[in-house]
């Protein structure tokens, strides 16, 4: 356990976010850290409730995930999958067996009045997960991609269409109208918040929807602990997902140092890889240079610490 | 093939009738046989709309049946099950990975708008099936059992309790309002209507709720075609599920008679089995003895193929 004896919020996508929130929760307390996760990806599909990324961080808190590829359950089988292109149903988005018990009992709680917030909870808890997970929102955020054929909803870019048109804007339909996470606002507010941590994940698509939210933004330069986020972008590639290709499609350099730049003022420090060494002149925030790429449980405990010793440094 | 060239209606139940059924596409046409399975099984779990009786015929049609469970696919898989147990969902209803696509499709065509018979020929087709199978009607009827319990709905007196309960009477919701299928009017209303066969399904929640469709009584009775029924009684238990248990509980004896007296002035013919061949006497119907139960294939077309001459010589 860490030294910290405050709290921490760490503001997570998916899959590279959910490793290093895998990191974090060796190093914290159930009651140190708050995991609030993006839920713009979020989308009902064959009439069943699916929150991607809040699945794979639970997945991974959960040590269920499948690490080759990427999302999803490891050791996962895809019989109802393969009877459903059979009867001519929709397949594009790939549903394995166990993961369908997921969206099933998510959907039957939902529609019985449950939050998504108090489902997360539940579900957690069946799984044996002790740290605190949390949706952004209860509300419906849907995150929409402006590309070259127009717009698309989140997953028919992501899925559908393998993230291959290229974009050129981000729309959080309903954002305006949602409320952030009245647990989010408490621990930002918290006076013994000692760190903020931006996830390495995608700073478009699952960062920025949570930082739209009425009031996030500046309840974040409010808080007095310091914002550290881990660079996505890694020797100029992402390590998963379209990031790098979308900092491109949007004029960007898909550098480090283009990352600090997005984020701007909001950050107080931020952790590049070794690979990335020479970009630290250009990054206008601190930086610390590490080695980010989290391959085994070692390697995210140690960058999750990482994290944190520098936020304590920052403070 | 038959040399009928005239129609032939099927009303049926699941796993019984199916069997029946099975062996009728092998002595008629597609165009001869029209297939009604009672809906009043049907509910929704889950969130997924399910109609049981419908689709053990379906998946008897296509061969895709598990003659030994006598319900569901052969070769099913039950991991989304066995995750939904681990989650804390409902696990009562055992829905195994390859019959929930049946679920998860039927449930997004209802929602789509189109109607149970609709989809239901969309899942035949895609399973190969020639012949018509259709819902009794297309709208809601929901049987609910009348027990020492209080009423329960059908699947949790059929699944849940493992029809326990001692029963005393039946209630068809919706009943009064749901329009039976126009096909169905229309075939016994055919000039060419050959046979109208009575499945050796449940008398009570099987057949009898299509049986009490508005109008389908009488439609059935003005028919220039005989009725000719297969006792689902076979010396004196259920070949399959409570119908004997409910009987008795009915007070009345479990046998061929009492079914003979239950369908009443309905019945033109009854066919019972070798086992009861001294109840022919206590018959007020015209009665066929053979081998009724279906063990194979061929077991099936034979007793079709009986039935259907059986409704020629009573013509």
């Amino acid at each position: 356990m860490s030294a910290l004896t405050g709290k921490v919020v760490a503001l997570t996508g998916g899959v590279g976010g959910a490793k290093l929130a895998r990191g974090l929760i060796e190093c914290l307390a159930p009651d140190q850290l708050l995991i609030v996760a993006n839920t713009g990806d979020d989308f009902n599909h064959l009439g069943l409730s699916i929150s991607p990324d809040l699945d794979s961080v639970m997945y991974a808190l959960a040590d269920l995930n499948d690490p080759q590829r990427g999302w999803g359950l490891a050791g996962e089988s895809w019989q109802a999958m393969d009877a459903l292109q059979q009867l001519g149903g929709a397949d594009w988005f790939k549903l394995g067996d166990r993961d369908i018990a997921t969206h099933l009992q998510r959907s039957v709680r939902l529609r019985e009045g449950a939050s998504l917030s108090q489902v997360t909870r539940e579900l957690c808890a069946a799984l044996g997960i002790q740290h605190r997970l949390v949706p952004m929102t209860n509300d419906r955020v849907s995150t929409m991609i402006t590309t070259e054929q127009g717009e698309l909803a989140f997953q028919e870019y992501f899925v559908r269409e393998q993230c291959a048109p290229a974009v050129s804007a981000f729309r959080f339909d309903g954002i305006e109208l949602a409320q952030p996470l009245p647990e989010l606002m408490d621990w930002l507010a918290a006076p013994d918040l000692e760190a903020i941590i931006v996830c390495p994940s995608n700073p478009f698509v699952s960062v920025d929807p949570i930082l739209q939210l009425r009031g996030v933004r500046a309840a974040i330069q409010a808080a007095t602990a310091p914002v550290v986020a881990v660079s996505p972008i890694v020797g100029g590639l992402a390590v998963k997902g379209p990031a790098a290709k979308m900092m491109k499609e949007l004029n960007m350099p898909a550098t480090a140092t283009a990352v600090a730049q997005w984020y701007g003022e909001l950050l107080d420090g931020l952790m590049i890889d070794v690979v990335d060494r020479e970009l630290v002149d250009t990054i206008e925030t601190k930086t610390r240079v590490l080695p980010t790429l989290m391959s085994d449980l070692e390697s995210k405990v140690d960058l999750a610490q990482a994290a944190i010793d520098f936020a304590r440094q920052l403070d």
